[in-house]
């Protein structure tokens, strides 16, 4: 069964060879699986306590054979996880990995090079600038602004308000930090519809939740720049030292985008830094349909745009850009002079701009898969997603049983089932079974393995959360899952 | 030249046909790559500007072929990468990538999973439970001992510290931060020779540099622990909060180590959490020559570890662990209810444990490498990388010209060229020329392509600084790097 070639050595790796070969055998069940992939459930009802006695075996002691660890992984592993890789996957944010991207990643793993430093992988920094550049322009951002790839959009946020808490305070808070007498109280501004990244930064920093400043969305789930001003004044009054104003481009319950200019000049009247979380929203600045909602983002101090998220790129890949030259250098680069953080010469030690130090080659796969596909691929793969979510809008708003709450230009819909037969929201009681209702039915649905959906809490109750972005999914698949809908709606009324 | 199949569609991912096709493409050329990589030279001198100008090119508006993409990448930027994955890299700690490794990578990008709840990704999360228990195991830490994967050590340090923040105080830090009026001042100790992640993770929680007490080591470069216990009872006197104290397992200057014993005893004295650094040390635990110097390291609240650095295991891959069980939670989860992060029935969401929200499936890696070596294969490697380091110190201290002035038992090895008619320190200006000496030395080598070390500054100056960690690295490599130090020595002195 084991091939001699495989045989494990006391020392050293695989020999070349028998990697190649290795790697012909994983790529062939990968084609196996992407070839079939409609045939694969999305996610199957599991045991937690079965796929933990399943899995949790001692450390092995000898070494394996390749082909048993491969057949194990598709046995054991791969079936429950969630297919997050599936045309008929639309959960959270459908992130997705094209196929450039996945092999740009056995490159980068092959190579394993730390780009830290730029003398410790020059062509790999080099070619981090240019595709930073690269991302700067599709979003509409300056492209001569200081950028950097990280780890996640929550980790882009955590640093960018990092580097806006010290440039906020008259003392050092980088050397002294915020405890001592006579601090103010810093203060972070975001709206109710803001993701958590948020507040996990916040704790981090040390600011405290308690000082995240949640101002309330308008009617179309957009910051309110009114009462934003008022509660900065307010603070202001109070002593307390408005540290940052969080705006988000495409929230994630309902893909809202915040008023940008208004919150800039209130910003700019205060001097306090605009941090615009275009996680989700920035790259849709491609599509034609979307880009002039996406005009604005240049007005922040610093933005972050998400590549793994709307590119087809695999995770983690994450933007994060600051027109503030030197100001993320100022908080995270450790050496004394406060120079900008780029050489002469137009070099750049990454490990600078950020708390990391050691970091991988992230540069690769989006050079791959920008290359791969052109701006002009992109482009109408990302209109292609926003056709596909205009007609499954279509759809519902056709059939006397659904309507879409939330009108949005993003690929992200928002659908309930109301029957003229059902409960109406009239009542309490009423509203409670239509979300419940609405509950049922995602539930089912995921439970049956055809697709995978989430949910979210609107104003007036729960909704049906449709994320459409993967690169594999086609109008077939939009039928399939509205038929499935219908069906599954049926069974749950 | 362009296949028919490759002609990219307006939406839409590569076919699996061609996905397949375009993989044995790549397989092959890297093949063929770590065939000759004796060949390659590690690094080699280079135009910044030239360098720049070869990769900065406008975003490619149209799509192109995959065997242009990965021409040029072979062509262009590979050449100006340093080689961390080739047998005569020993700079830094020389982090490498095994074969099963890199095809893990291909395998978790082609499926994309987000591991950031359980019910996102069951069986990767339950995976990266059986892989965090198989590392605390092979590091001498409790395997029940919260624990999860990051995105390297400088992060792990930032989220330990940040929850041993949170339990340092009696108020709520968490939620109202560390400005207001009577906050004590924290402090965070470690020795002088700790690793820069200690400062940046400081700044970034609102601590401030100022606020790491540096503790002086002694004549082997380790925390003095009398001169700790001076420091912290002078900071309670003055009313200062002490935080934590950070002890290293594995220097980055000499691989020295703290004595965790009696720092654990002051710890405990004085109600201060203990974070251990072993990102270098740790899993050298499993080394027969190094155990009996790791057994000290269940003592720390929290743990850091690093497959990524000495498993084998592609960037990136840090496991971060803590006994103080509900801590990492307390600071970062954003559920209201402070209960555990551990779900009923053993399941964890992983995005309870830190500031991060969405995380890749890194589990798979460490999951492939351990089962494809065995732990016994991972033991002799790693007593392979011992043994080698060992006869390089015993060619070095049989030379006269060469001497080894810091012993160490890890795979890291310092050495100085020191000829009988060379400069001697006995002077100021002797020092200076034996450290231009050596400094030289490294220069030329390094620029020679043929091997790329590092160096350290000790207390009596420069050394020459050779990690041994890589896979491919044999006997015939320390040979080689002898035989080309000594040729450029003889050429620089």
């Amino acid at each position: 069964m084991a091939e001699p070639a495989t045989t494990p050595a006391a020392t050293g790796d695989w020999a070349p060879k028998v990697f190649e070969e290795h790697g012909r055998e994983l790529l062939a069940s990968l084609r196996g699986h992407f070839e079939q992939v409609r045939d694969v459930p999305v996610a199957r009802p599991y045991d937690p306590a079965e796929l933990m006695s399943r899995l949790d075996t001692a450390v092995p002691q000898q070494a394996d054979d390749f082909s048993r660890i491969l057949a194990d992984t598709w046995d054991k592993v791969v079936p429950d996880l969630v297919q997050w890789n599936h045309p008929a996957f639309h959960g959270y944010f459908s992130t997705c990995a094209s196929f450039p991207g996945v092999l740009a990643e056995t490159m980068t793993a092959a190579l394993n090079v730390n780009a830290m430093l730029w003398k410790t992988s020059p062509s790999a920094s080099a070619l981090e600038l240019v595709v930073l550049r690269w991302l700067a322009d599709m979003a509409g951002y300056p492209a001569d602004a200081d950028a950097v790839l990280v780890g996640g959009a929550s980790l882009a946020t955590l640093y960018a308000l990092g580097a806006a808490r010290d440039a906020a305070y008259d003392h050092d808070v980088r050397e002294e930090g915020l405890a001592g007498p006579g601090v103010p109280v810093p203060r972070i501004y975001t709206s109710d519809q803001a993701h958590s990244s948020v507040d996990k930064a916040t704790i981090t920093l040390g600011i405290g939740l308690r000082n995240v400043v949640r101002i309330p969305s308008d009617g179309d789930y957009r910051m309110r720049a009114d009462l934003l001003e008022e509660a900065i004044a307010e603070d202001l009054a109070a002593g307390r030292r408005p540290v940052a104003v969080v705006a988000t481009v495409g929230t994630t319950s309902v893909a809202a985008a915040d008023p940008l200019g208004p919150i800039s000049a209130i910003c700019r009247r205060h001097d306090v830094w605009l941090h615009v979380d275009a996680a989700y929203g920035g790259l849709f600045a491609l599509s034609d349909a979307l880009r002039p909602a996406l005009e604005d983002v240049s007005v922040g101090d610093s933005l972050v745009v998400n590549p793994q998220k709307t590119l087809f790129v695999p995770l983690d890949a994450t933007s994060l850009h600051c027109r503030r030259r030197g100001a993320l250098a100022n908080t995270y680069r450790l050496v004394p002079e406060y120079l900008t953080s780029t050489h002469p010469g137009g070099t750049a030690d990454f490990m600078d701009l950020s708390p990391q130090l050691g970091r991988g080659f992230r540069a690769l796969k989006l050079w791959w898969v920008i290359r791969s596909f052109g701006l002009d691929g992109l482009r109408s793969r990302l209109d292609h997603a926003v056709d596909l979510a205009n007609s499954l809008r279509a759809l519902a708003a056709a059939h006397p049983d659904w309507d879409c709450p939330v009108p949005s230009d993003y690929p992200l819909v928002c659908l309930r089932y109301q029957p003229a037969d059902g409960p109406r929201p009239d009542t309490p009681e009423g509203q409670a079974a239509r979300d419940a209702l609405n509950a049922r039915i995602v539930e089912e649905l995921n439970g049956a393995g055809e697709a995978f959906v989430s949910h979210s809490v609107i104003r007036d109750g729960y909704v049906i959360r449709v994320s459409l972005a993967n690169i594999h999914t086609t109008s077939d698949d939009i039928t399939r899952l509205w038929n499935a809908l219908n069906r599954v709606a049926e069974k749950c009324r």
